[in-house]
């Protein structure tokens, strides 16, 4: 077991890495040739453009305005100064409530230390358990623990009260903010402006017709069914293969200009290349020719196959975007079920143009049964047998196995700081390490399973990581052993035997969760905001393939806030903290820093780099509290196994009660809040329909809605983006901030910030 | 263990009690004067009066036709003719798919039987465990089940593939018939005749408004939202204080019935009657006046009642039914949600007007969500502490416990008849009589759970009932010892030791089951058919207080097929033999001919005796299909467990494929067909409203659906059936089988069946 000091020494290493990191963000982000890297969002927003001034050409490049240094974590308060409306109205609801579930982890999470501090860590540390049984070695941490309670002690009834207060303290956090996040949603969507996903339907397994053609079935379907409400519809055609040929090009396009540039500084050499794979092998050939020609190929490919896909009759899926008059009737066919045969004519609302994944359109239902299947049993297959990798870490985290693997590596290791290392980081490490692999798997899988959003695919995603994380990180870290020798052993456990089992070991892994925490959430978080792999990218790209401002624009990598992977690991976080708060609390301050620096961070990112794909306006949410509930339940089962096993037996009927309590709150939350994260009411429909028949009555929706839905190969890969501003700014009866920030952004709170700080304008 | 000897006595006695009760039957129903208790559905239908013939004065209550009585078993095939469409439109589709239940029994263990008396019963027959283990008594049962099969022979293959092949059938089965009543039911809605919950939906939970009443604050929330649909409401008065005076008054009523008709035939006494509680004690006064006084005071408090229901605006409660001007607007309310608020303007299908449950319709929310915690906690308790009824006749069931408890009985116990009896009859009917008092409890707490149809009543009922029968008839029979015992011990077992020890035990129970089988389900069925109880009561009332035809007419007590506690008795049939099918194929015969009595028997009652409360259009479908696709994995479970026991270990991989393949056929079926007992889909309604449109383009509907949802004190009790009747008969578009049968009630195949054969006509 590691001791205080190993601990020491982690903390310090990770905190000299985050600052290290800090350190090496607030210098290169004050470099006017990062701007792209660390502002790409205003760039995005047309409100930053690149550094044009006249100063001197160094300027261009390097900051040598030295007061700006000093001021290096200014980007801190500053990041905290964006009000919560405006920062959704600048960067979206999904993001703006993305970062609250970090707000989340403190507000539940300070109370529960503070209270934790002053009465379980007294009670704690005056027990003597640790101290009669001379033969162990403990460490502080233990001290502080629940194992230094002697078995049977009164003082338990401390962590069973203080079990009950935290329940409902997470009670009360967890309700308030699903309201709130409730609200936030409703008041998004009602002050949302037009768009055509809110008039808009997704129809799919439109059942096959001999006598007409799916369009024409389609319109008269819903021209017979719903006769006063029906508009216009767009048919969806396969265009995967369109596709591929595009982003062929696109290749191929980049190594074009590669090329071009390169012969453009130095006019003296034609660059060549050989014909094989990658350039590596095959007869050498003249490098911008040979690319020009295969463009020029792939081109009329392309147009071919466009014209194929445009006008083949087969080309077309049985899906279609059906449009409607109103939001009322799009609600009304969206909820309601067309035909008597509940497997065909299946209406849902139709994501958002950008947020609609294409390719997953047109699978039959029976086919989507199957899918489904066999994606349950390889889900189960790939968290239980993953194993190796924890094994992996397993054996290197345990000092003498590396001393017995390597036995060469005694004398290194058996001194005392390279030993503090070794134990304190490494495990941390490789677990991070196995876990950055898997998400890219897990979303496949969830691409398998049919889903027809981009939003709904990251969802699934989390959901089967958030297992995965479970299983083997938490568990698999307590329980030593794989996954699977886990499964194989609760298999052949009692079902009361189970959380005693995993109950009993937890107190002794807090140290190990500690030093997780620290290198996967402190340094980690700190790396985030370095975004030294765009950094590398965006150079890259500069100074090989731009050569217009367009392909600058186009080399930044704004990135995303990825909720598939980085939601299932807070939750992880929210485990550890809602287990350890009446085990060992020591380890709470260590979460609740996680928590506030993650929400400094990644408030400041959303604000100035990242751009969302789509917007789902927070749909997530009802995902995010069913797996805090998970958690709470996890942990108040923990705590039952672990209490009756040191005696508390008689606690276990009033634990009990926990879980119970535990699951009703969730229905009771599911059946207050989550209709609104899945239905559209339609008296809101109604509301937002009349206003708009009032203020603009003679406006063409038909032509508004002709084209939004349409893959994105046929509209030049840019999705209605700005036809939702052009609606914004025209629409003379909503004044929008983004519109008076624009011509005078000096004025703007963040306009100014950002100019005033970061470049030398 | 019960010897096979002793199962022949049981069968003898059950045989012999289920002829005696047969023949009884036949007898009786041949009576004229019973004629209103056999036949009493053709009474209520219209088609069949009391006999007024010319004959002698005895023919009027005995039947003297010798002839008669020779064709004594004659309903059995005459319960086959009705052809299934008749029988739907004769019985309501409720009742003919309710039969189909024992039908699809006949499917489905037929086949099995079948095979495995082909391939299982010569596998074990040959083995030679039993014989082997010379110091075991054995009997033949057992050495036809699968004990007698030597652990770890290859034999057990012959099990393994009979169990997917039984599997594949069951699907095969379960398919076809789910889309069969799927079918039916579609065809049936669309069939039907206009009635009013077609335009109606139930909304609830409409909130408080400070300036309008809830009627006021109806009719304007429907007509903002669904403008162009809304066509009309009715509000929902509290009548649960008039409903139970009027209850009062028809018990006093009947009394003063009695007390005339006793006055009226023997004028020369005036009856008495005491004051006090059931008139055993208290002041002497005389009856007629006493009542009429009593009946008088209490119309006028009626009265009083009815005013303040009417016009006291606090007796309205939140909730109303709301009616549209069209089948499509109805499905879309219903289908919808109306607010942003998930918790307010809650809309449903409104069920039949015969099918609400007045006193639920207005609970809040908040308090919904308590009752049914409350309830579940309730259900938990109820089904594991039940241990004592089960305690005994465990103890009664083993007659070495009897001569224990009763030493002077073992002169008795032990001659072999006595020993026979009851060691086979006893077990099944001690179960039995606790087994009664059940469903009325279930139904209460049903009823505190807060739904609001009769229908949903029942079907909740029957869920809850379905867990105790499996855990204490099934489990608890298997594995001795109370629930709470069981539970405990489960508790501390493992996952896979579960099954195993249930399964071990289960071929020792194959004689206990099949006597259980012929207590319950032979002579059960037959007790049925005799109707001991209401024959009794109908001929108390008859001599009491019957004075009118009206009366006769009221003193008649059809009966209704009972769903809430009748259908999961039938899943244990069910359960039993998917869980015998491979272990003890002995047991089949057993259960077929409970299916196929049983389906004769109730076939027969629904189209002369029982009538129905309500129509649901076989809404109960999805719940029957869940049930046996749990008993299917119960059993698949079990196998697995007894299986791995026997040394067949690796049988278990393959097994385990089996509940996997189960639950994912229950998830397509799932989405396949529940969509159409839930939802009503849009085409569907859509083609009757254009269809109505065209056909009857000037009916009134406002008028129509005015009063039509009405607490029944504010119409007598009768609740809209004549209407209903009137409706069809006086559509002159619609031509019913019913009318002409009235005309010409010979030339029906029924009327004349019945006519020729019950009575002297």
């Amino acid at each position: 077991m590691a001791s205080f000091s190993d601990i020491g020494t982690a903390a310090a290493i990770n905190i000299l890495s985050a600052i290290a990191f800090l350190v090496a963000f607030a210098i290169l982000r004050l470099q006017p040739f990062n701007d792209r890297v660390y502002f790409p969002k205003w760039y995005l927003k047309g409100i930053r453009g690149t550094p044009t001034h006249s100063g001197a050409f160094v300027n261009k490049f390097v900051n040598l305005d030295c007061r700006t240094y000093l001021r290096f974590l200014n980007w801190m308060p500053a990041a905290l100064r964006m009000p919560e409306p405006e920062l959704i109205d600048h960067a979206g609801l999904d993001s703006a409530v993305y970062i609250r579930i970090y707000l989340l982890g403190l507000k539940l999470f300070v109370p529960v230390a503070l209270l934790a501090f002053a009465v379980l860590v007294p009670v704690n540390w005056t027990g003597d358990s640790l101290e009669r049984t001379r033969n162990l070695t403990f460490s502080v941490i233990d001290k502080l623990s629940i194992s230094n309670v002697s078995s049977g002690s009164k003082r338990f009834w401390a962590h069973l009260v203080m079990a009950y207060i935290f329940t409902f303290w997470a009670f009360f956090v967890l309700y308030k903010e699903y309201k709130r996040i409730t609200n936030l949603r409703l008041h998004f969507l009602a002050s949302e402006n037009r768009r055509p996903d809110q008039f808009t339907v997704l129809v799919r397994n439109i059942p096959p017709d001999p006598d007409e053609s799916v369009s024409e079935h389609v319109e008269h379907f819903f021209c017979v069914n719903h006769p006063d409400h029906y508009l216009t519809h767009q048919v969806v055609r396969n265009a995967n293969a369109l596709a591929k040929l595009v982003e062929k090009k696109k290749g191929l396009n980049n190594r074009l200009n590669y090329y071009q540039n390169k012969y453009d500084r130095n006019p003296s050499k034609k660059p060549t290349t050989k014909k094989g794979f990658l350039g590596l092998w095959g007869e050498t050939v003249d490098a911008i020719d040979y690319y020009t020609l295969e463009i020029e190929t792939l081109s009329k490919e392309e147009a071919t196959e466009r014209e194929r896909v445009l006008n083949d009759p087969k080309a077309i899926v049985p899906a279609a975007f059906v449009s409607f008059k109103s939001r009322w009737a799009a609600a009304v066919c969206a909820q309601t079920q067309q035909s008597s045969n509940p497997t065909i004519w299946l209406t849902e609302w139709a994501p958002e143009p950008r947020d609609v994944y294409w390719t997953n359109l047109s699978i039959p239902f029976v086919e989507l049964s199957i899918r489904r299947l066999i994606m349950a049993v390889a889900v189960f297959f790939l968290t239980f047998f993953f194993m190796f990798p924890i094994l992996l870490v397993q054996s290197i985290a345990n000092i003498e196995g590396i001393e017995k693997v390597f036995p060469f590596l005694k004398v290194l290791i058996e001194k005392k700081v390279i030993k503090s290392v070794v134990q304190g980081f490494l495990p941390g490490i490789v677990l991070k390490i196995f876990l950055i692999l898997l998400p890219t798997i897990l979303m496949t899988m969830s691409k398998i399973e049919g889903y027809t959003s981009l939003s709904s695919l990251e969802r699934r995603s989390a959901e089967k990581y958030h297992l995965f994380i479970i299983v083997n990180v938490f568990l698999g870290s307590i329980v030593t052993g794989t996954a699977f020798e886990q499964l194989k052993k609760f298999l052949h456990q009692s079902a009361t035997e189970i959380p005693k089992t995993v109950g009993v070991s937890i107190p002794m892994k807090a140290t190990f969760f500690i030093t997780y925490i620290m290198v996967d959430g402190w340094a980690g978080i700190a790396g985030e905001i370095l975004r030294l792999i765009p950094l590398i990218i965006f150079h890259l790209k500069n100074a090989f393939l731009v050569k217009t401002e367009k392909d600058r624009e186009q080399a930044m990598d704004p990135g995303h806030l990825d909720f598939a992977s980085s939601e299932p690991r807070i939750q992880l976080y929210f485990l550890l903290g809602l287990v350890y708060s009446v085990v060992t609390p020591i380890l709470l301050p260590f979460i609740i820093v996680f928590f506030g620096f993650a929400y400094l961070v990644f408030r400041h990112q959303i604000i100035n780099v990242y751009d969302q794909k789509y917007e789902s306006a927070a749909a997530f949410w009802p995902d995010v509290h069913r797996r805090l509930i998970i958690g709470m339940i996890i942990s108040q089962l923990l705590l039952i196994g672990l209490m009756s096993t040191t005696g508390a037996v008689l606690s276990t009927p009033f634990l009990l009660v926990l879980p119970i309590l535990t699951i009703t709150f969730h229905r009771f939350c599911k059946g207050r809040f989550e209709a609104a994260f899945v239905k559209f009411p339609l008296q809101e429909a109604m509301v937002r329909d009349t206003l708009e028949r009032a203020t603009d009555p003679n406006f063409n929706l038909k032509s508004y809605l002709q084209d939004a839905f349409i893959h994105p190969v046929f509209n030049g890969g840019e999705i209605d983006r700005p036809l939702a501003f052009d609606q914004e700014e025209n629409n003379p009866l909503v004044l929008t901030k983004r519109n008076s920030r624009r011509n005078t952004p000096s004025q703007s709170k963040h306009g100014s910030e950002i100019g005033s700080e970061a470049g030398p304008q």
